[in-house]
């Protein structure tokens, strides 16, 4: 006898891998004949790297992006060669050993590292890099002025084998903001100074500001998960996490009491309350207090007052009880009220939403659409 | 060869567990003759429970506090019985065999719980519970009319061994909240109903509202981790964690330049960015852009424009290039800019910080005050 995970689980996280994969592939026909690689770090966007690796190599993906040394070694482990790991933070003076031994191909991304790197090939007998140049973020990336000074040396064949050039868009989600286009002249004019190398500009928002952003590959990693590439226009991405939280207790309360933490609010009516068992703790950002919701049955359910470390109250005084009772759930995360929605709400992004989804939840993987 | 974990991290978590039990022990005198418990729910606040709770026990401590019960099955492979761990949630219908198994003892929030337990108890000759009252919460717990339904049986031996009552502060961080006296006076009433049951009302801000909150043990969670519980006065706790992120790249910018997402920051003059391999996915909170801060050698470094999910940037201009250099770090905690701090600039509470530590931070637990 005795209880599931799931049957005493605080949340169930629901990741659709189908959609996931689903999703990449739909990427993949927009760019053709470009290529599309998939973006994995920070755990897959809190989904879980490894169940999300395998899925989107299972759909035909080869090229795979973490941002750190140790994101890639613990990639390695579920994806052999010969798919591509690259690692966007480069490589740390020191680690090149660990690069070389789980074949992980860093972004380098300073004069520095590349000298570091070149060191590395030429004691190993040639290594794979990629480089990245900045072109408006100021964050990382060679300076244009350093990217001049190395473009000529680049078309010579040397001991590291430059597997691509890459640098990354600052307003991709803002498609008339004019520094796209400014990005994208200064991406076109490095290309064509450097001759044969596979060229990447775009990540999931620069993939629609058109044709002209794809150049040789795409790099996605939010759009796969279902965050709208396009903010303020229709989401075109399946969407591909859903959560409950689980109500704990159902609470009668007064007109005038006071719910929460600094009893910052008060019931204006008597009603009915659902405590549910998420809190900051679990990623739902406080940010969400007194702004977020949930859902029973498609019916907004209004989060009240601030959120707890590890609890939230729901005013439910307007579901039937029998859909609102302990044990039972409150949607927090669906079709609807999606990852981006929750994310207005936080007044942050559905990114941040994506990557607090917390430890304490049951995660269920799907493998098929149908089982939703 | 090759490089250590540490070596090559997005960053250093340093947690002292020695300062800890000595944040532990100094509550423990202030409240004395009345015992203090520790509050280790949502993975000891972020630190790690399992770390924490042995140092926590090995200073003295008898009596857990966990938010669920796979908390509570998890902490029971780390702390074997005599020592009590109690499951704030309560025991949700059919997970009644794993409290009795992991010998967790469930508050008990709403009448239906402890029929349930009741239950559970008489098939188990005699189970421990605690029981929650509500007074002023609204969130988990009794109302004070379902309380005095059952308050008088509550003197009668039964199959619950009741081994505490307690309650929840709303407004205990607000000395002068009139709440903080309605809820304690609520509760010394209620504990005169029944009789001999140990009582319990303050966690970390309580214990600062004086002896009248302490009754007969106080839960500690926030100030042990180094929080100050006494918000706006000096912080009476020893700090706790020290984080430090790791420089991947140092850059010149020139006057006019933007930095990073939605080019929301502009450089005023020429300067020096270091861009750091921490972001929000590793909980450093997006609500940080434009407002947080480093500091190298004690010295401030601004965060400049929106963090990345794995990056932020800080202007170092003012710092000495030989101590900025790519591989190095920036201070993100430390003893004067610490979690509360780091708090008012994201526009939360050090708890959120706390929480939200990442997991890719390589963690330092140091088990002597002298290893800092």
């Amino acid at each position: 006898m005795g209880s599931e995970p799931a049957e005493r689980a605080c949340g169930i996280l629901d990741v659709d891998l189908a959609g996931i994969a689903a999703n990449w592939r739909s990427l993949v026909r927009r760019v053709e004949p470009a290529g599309c690689a998939a973006v994995v770090k920070a755990d897959a966007y809190g989904l879980g790297a490894h169940r999300v690796s395998a899925a989107l190599a299972q759909a035909g993906c080869r090229l795979f992006f973490v941002a750190t040394a140790d994101e890639g070694i613990a990639l390695r482990g579920v994806l052999a060669e010969p798919i591509e790991i690259a690692v966007f933070n480069g490589v740390l003076r020191g680690s090149a050993d660990e690069f070389v031994k789980y074949r992980l191909i860093p972004v380098l991304n300073d004069p520095g590292q590349i000298v570091d790197w070149r060191d590395a090939a030429v004691r190993n007998g040639g290594l794979p890099a990629m480089l990245h140049l900045d072109t408006g973020m100021a964050r990382l990336g060679l300076t244009a002025r350093e990217f001049d000074r190395i473009s000529e040396r680049l078309k010579v064949p040397g001991a590291i084998g430059w597997r691509a050039l890459i640098s990354h868009l600052a307003c991709a989600d803002e498609p008339a903001h004019p520094l796209n286009e400014t990005q994208r002249a200064r991406f076109a004019s490095a290309r064509a100074a450097i001759g044969a190398m596979p060229c990447s500009l775009a990540a999931s928002s620069g993939i629609f500001l058109g044709r002209g952003f794809y150049f040789d590959f795409v790099r996605p990693g939010a759009a796969l998960y279902g965050v709208n590439p396009q903010p303020g226009a229709p989401n075109p991405m399946r969407r591909i996490v859903r959560l409950k939280g689980r109500i704990l207790q159902i609470r009668e309360v007064d007109r005038g009491e006071s719910v929460g933490y600094g009893a910052t609010h008060t019931m204006v009516r008597a009603g009915r309350l659902a405590t549910v068992a998420v809190g900051y703790a679990d990623g739902w950002l406080r940010s969400l207090s007194h702004r977020g919701s949930g859902r029973i049955g498609g019916k907004r359910v209004p989060l009240l007052g601030r959120i707890s470390m590890d609890l939230a109250v729901f005013d439910v005084s307007e579901i039937d009880p029998a859909r609102a009772c302990p044990g039972g759930f409150i949607d927090l995360l669906d079709e609807d009220y999606d990852v981006d929605a929750a994310a207005a709400d936080a007044d942050t992004i559905g990114y941040e939403i994506l990557t607090g989804l917390g430890r304490r939840y049951h995660r269920i993987y799907r493998d098929a659409a149908d089982q939703w």
